[in-house]
């Protein structure tokens, strides 16, 4: 694990959300991303080596959806940055972890991505994330 | 903000997530320390710029205990690097935000530190630290 990539914020109203953190940053979200396949709307903001995304669910079924019901709004997960996101899959697995996605995805802010099943890392929800080399 | 300085992770049992942690980071923690005054135990893995604490209650009265019987284990707050910790508690404070702590008080890992109030920042637990100066 290279660094903290970024941490997700579960938000039940991302605009009103982005002016909150607009305050607490004092600098503005650089960026508003849909990801579709997960049903949110993310933005993003910077913070140092670091970033925060806010994730709004768009959709009923969405896991942030999911997650406010039962949880309420608030930290959802931690992303780390790895260098070889398959290798990191690899180790993990074979040291006992559950990933929840065994091959990686393409997420939001052009990243390669997989989850690991909160149930073995401590009831943290982890996201191993690589940055797409073109 | 300068950066996220760590991530806090409530826990029941420290030593028991220090292996978890260490299989993750594939590194164990750098640093054991009691903080008296908050009722914890808390342990530093490093994770490149940043840093994960895991607290673990050490009285009922603690607030990770309270946390724990509350919501379970998981991440309890966000910590940001700051210069200067007075000014930046005078600017959001201006802006409206609550802090539970009005003045820095002295932390783990030799930091002031001061939380704002999770209902004035989105649910989310945030504190802020700045490294105290010899």
């Amino acid at each position: 694990m290279k660094k903290i990539e970024h941490i997700g914020i579960a938000v039940k109203d991302i605009e009103k959300s982005n002016d909150i953190f607009k305050v607490l940053f004092d600098e503005a979200h650089y960026k508003i991303e849909d990801v579709e396949s997960e049903g949110v709307k993310t933005s993003f903001f910077k913070c140092g080596p670091n970033k925060i995304e806010l994730l709004q669910a768009t959709n009923s079924d969405s896991p942030i959806a999911k997650f406010i019901e039962k949880k309420g709004e608030g930290i959802h997960h931690i992303a780390f940055a790895v260098d070889n996101i398959e290798e990191e899959i690899k180790r993990l697995t074979k040291q006992g972890f559950e990933m929840i996605h065994k091959t990686p995805k393409k997420g939001a802010d052009n990243k390669l991505i997989a989850f690991l099943h909160p149930k073995s890392s401590n009831s943290v929800l982890v996201e191993l994330c690589q940055d797409i080399r073109d």
